[in-house]
């Protein structure tokens, strides 16, 4: 990563000189220029390996062929290319729903973050979540966020991992799980589970992107620790002992900062963190207490997370079975908003689980405005979507997404293993807290009022149909329209004539 | 897949039921019930070693450490877990743009498609493409989609493959690119390249995904052939012949239509594929003739492209340098419509090369719309937004990507290696031609007057700032146009009072 490198450098010198400590701006710059020598070295050591006596002649661009084709190891491969396995390394700016601790509240804020670095603090999360899945006698889950020591731990006290050697792979069952990659306990769909993990990468990824990974697991008499450093490429020998406290699992890692461009955790990123904390304190259901830095997170349920969010009348909660709940609300009406969960994970680009719930919704209200809007009227779908805010929670088997990242998921509905019919009762009451059916309405009527007044004046129409009322229909209305400033015209042309009439009346009788 | 081949035997029983073909009807349903029989004795033949003597007593629901805590190869993987790789192998209905032979015309339809088959398609298009932004001597793609056989073959005329072994791996180098994973000769990003491949997935998950995929180079007094099947699993010997005529090299595949729970190439799945022979068609630039099923696509240029999905008037196109050409429309107000290329790869979820000239057209014309709509007004940059169809076609250096579907371009607009500033006439240009400052102020103005309409009876606010003018200026608004009112009203009570003064005055003087 030398340009963030170089980012990092310039950034912590900045930072140093601001504070004015001349020695720890020599220590920081030294620190990280080493860094990006090692990093140039590394690269250079591969193509001169590449490039030695055994090489065939170039072929391109001056490289040989072995230069120019190269194969990857997965764990090369991960770190080359993050993008699909943990998103991007990049610093990026979003507009996004955070924690904020001082103010005790959710924020919808402009933050800096980088994808990568919040996605690999997720992975240890869904991780604890499945567990909570999983086992029924585990209440709790623990997170500490040290931004001090730049330090992640996240620790539950369900039942232990078996501490034994798996025959196969001839390894503890734990280094399997956090330091091999492709494996996983997900990965046999004849049982229909409600897990988040799927593909094996998981742990492992938050492992390949950090500088020190340390588990531990306790129970039935053993613990067991064991440490990887340096992007998971050195691997401590298991530590297991004697121990007769309570089952537990922690997983404790220093993230690679370097990889993200930052010499510390800034307070964006630490923000969005404890604002997945919150999540999992939302979706985790009663059983479970979810505590952040050593506090209780103060979420009994769903409905409560969601309160977070908007504040005031007019949603609707439901939770039609143990598998579905969701909250309706109305948007602004400029667009469509959601926020929900899937097996504890967090969808911020919705997928078929969302689009299950709206078209419900959609078909409902849609029938009711375009009645209330009155004969000719079409309004179209994604008018009755732009007015949704709705926040879903539920548990799917087998999951599919449309990546590592899990963003978004794709499993058709048919294979959710459970379904989620609105009743005729909920979708009413929506109806009536929201008030959505005439905010659809008027705003579909202003924006044909709009789309008649530019007649003659309209952009590219191209081969689409447009979605607002049939032409005929819209003359008609207008004829309505016309109709009526006619005969206002008449009646002012009569009270004028009138008042003409009598004026020269009076005059001549004046006159007389 | 067994549930796929389920389905698949099930339709396909319909289809030969409804044909009236009893014999064929059989000879299907024998065919994939076969194939079904085997998935499952794969299945339980992968339990049964798990299971055996070797394996330690059941931790988790009757399954012994072994059985529970899997490890995958990555060809295993890729076949479990297709999703993150090629996108879901589950039929999906979205409404797109597809190619009509017939019609000889693209249309916006309702399609049933698998995307996985459709990405697979895909790679080596994208690997044809950018063969051609290597060599500049190549001038020829030809695509054929052969229905009857479910075949498809995509040759380009470029410089061959080195027909050679590779030292470090011991193989020919045609072999290493088709048939290892995480092979690339796009892993050193210390070469800027503008073309799709990054990964070393690509060609490799297509031959995964295939029954059959043969591989030919030609050039330099040499042709080599190679063949897989059954998925990749099963490698021919490499056939290396003397050959005189000119470079080519193909790629002929029969993708494993079983796992896409399909007996056939369905009509919706070869219309979304000849649109994207269309796409290359449009994107190659002019040097490149494009042939699909023996005939040239017959598309000169990207504006040439862009006018099968938008007729008439009101677009303007513009090519500020070689790397960055876009044609913007308006859309119907309803949403932002997009069509991009990065590198030739077609990225229907956009991203960042999209914003950034997104960014530039929103602040040019939300300027105008806000002087236009007069003081007071604070129109959003969404509803500017909604109103705009674009389309985008650029060469981005290195571009980064959310997954290896590479729906969504993730790379900052800093590392683009290029820059696509729009000039001040164009931006006057397209507000001109497409007339959107007038459409974004009357939907603003439309919009306002309903909101305050709804005073009153608004649904849940949360705390969002709605975007709507300031109270203050609303009502100040509101305050003008009551004062227009009252004018109104006393211009007429005064009509009143002087018709009534009049008429009785004309009754008084007739008296009299």
């Amino acid at each position: 990563m030398p340009p963030a490198m170089k980012r990092k450098a310039a950034r912590s010198a900045m930072k140093h000189k601001a504070a004015g400590g001349a020695a720890m701006k020599r220590k920081a710059i030294k620190t990280i220029v080493k860094k990006i020598a090692r990093a140039r070295q590394a690269q250079k050591a591969g193509r001169g390996k590449a490039a030695g006596k055994d090489a065939s002649p170039a072929p391109r661009g001056g490289k040989s062929v072995e230069q120019t084709y190269q194969k990857k190891t997965q764990v090369e491969h991960i770190l080359l290319r993050p993008d699909t396995y943990v998103g991007s390394v990049e610093m990026q700016t979003d507009t996004l729903w955070v924690w904020d601790k001082d103010a005790g509240e959710m924020q919808s804020k402009s933050v800096n973050y980088v994808p990568a670095l919040y996605k690999i603090f997720d992975e240890i999360l869904v991780n604890a979540a499945d567990h909570l899945t999983r086992d029924k006698s585990m209440d709790c889950i623990k997170v500490e966020i040290d931004v001090k020591q730049g330090r992640i731990k996240v620790t539950n006290n369900g039942k232990s991992l078996p501490i034994q050697i798996h025959k196969t792979h001839k390894v503890y069952v734990p280094e399997l799980v956090f330091g091999h990659l492709l494996t996983s306990d997900n990965y046999d769909d004849s049982e229909k589970k409600v897990t988040g993990g799927r593909n094996g990468f998981g742990a492992k990824l938050t492992n390949i992107f950090s500088n020190r990974f340390v588990v531990e697991t306790a129970g039935k008499g053993k613990v067991y620790r064991q440490q990887w450093t340096t992007n998971m490429s050195r691997k401590g020998k298991p530590e297991i002992k004697r121990y007769t406290g309570p089952e537990y699992t922690s997983v404790e890692f220093w993230p690679d900062l370097a990889r993200f461009g930052m010499d510390h955790l800034e307070a964006d990123t630490v923000a969005l963190m404890r604002r997945r904390v919150y999540d999992l304190g939302g979706t985790s259901g009663t059983r479970c207490a979810v505590h952040l830095d050593g506090k209780l997170v103060p979420l009994k349920s769903f409905e409560d997370y969601c309160a977070l969010f908007h504040s005031g009348e007019g949603h609707v909660y439901n939770k039609p079975n143990k598998r579905w709940e969701l909250l309706v609300a109305r948007s602004d009406g400029d667009g469509f908003q959601q926020c929900s969960f899937v097996n504890a994970i967090s969808t911020p680009k919705a997928g078929t689980h969302v689009q299950y719930v709206v078209d419900q919704l959609i078909d409902a209200i849609l029938a009711k405005a375009n009645k209330a809007a009155g004969k000719g009227s079409d309004i179209k779908r994604v008018q009755v979507k732009n007015h949704l805010w709705i926040f879903v929670n539920c548990l799917i088997e087998n999951p599919a997404f449309s990546s590592q990242t899990k963003e978004m998921m794709t499993l058709k509905a048919s294979s959710f293993g459970s379904t989620c019919d609105l009743s005729k009762a909920f979708i009413e009451e929506v109806i009536e807290k929201t008030d959505i059916v005439n905010a659809v309405v008027s705003d579909a009527q202003a924006r044909m009022t709009a789309q008649m007044d530019k007649t003659g004046k309209s952009g590219v129409k191209g081969k689409r149909i447009l979605g607002i009322p049939k032409l005929e229909d819209a003359n008609e209305a207008g004829g309505k329209k016309g109709g009526f400033f006619v005969a206002c015209g008449i009646i002012c042309y009569f009270c004028c004539f009138l008042v003409a009439v009598s004026i020269s009346c009076h005059i001549v009788v004046g006159c007389s």
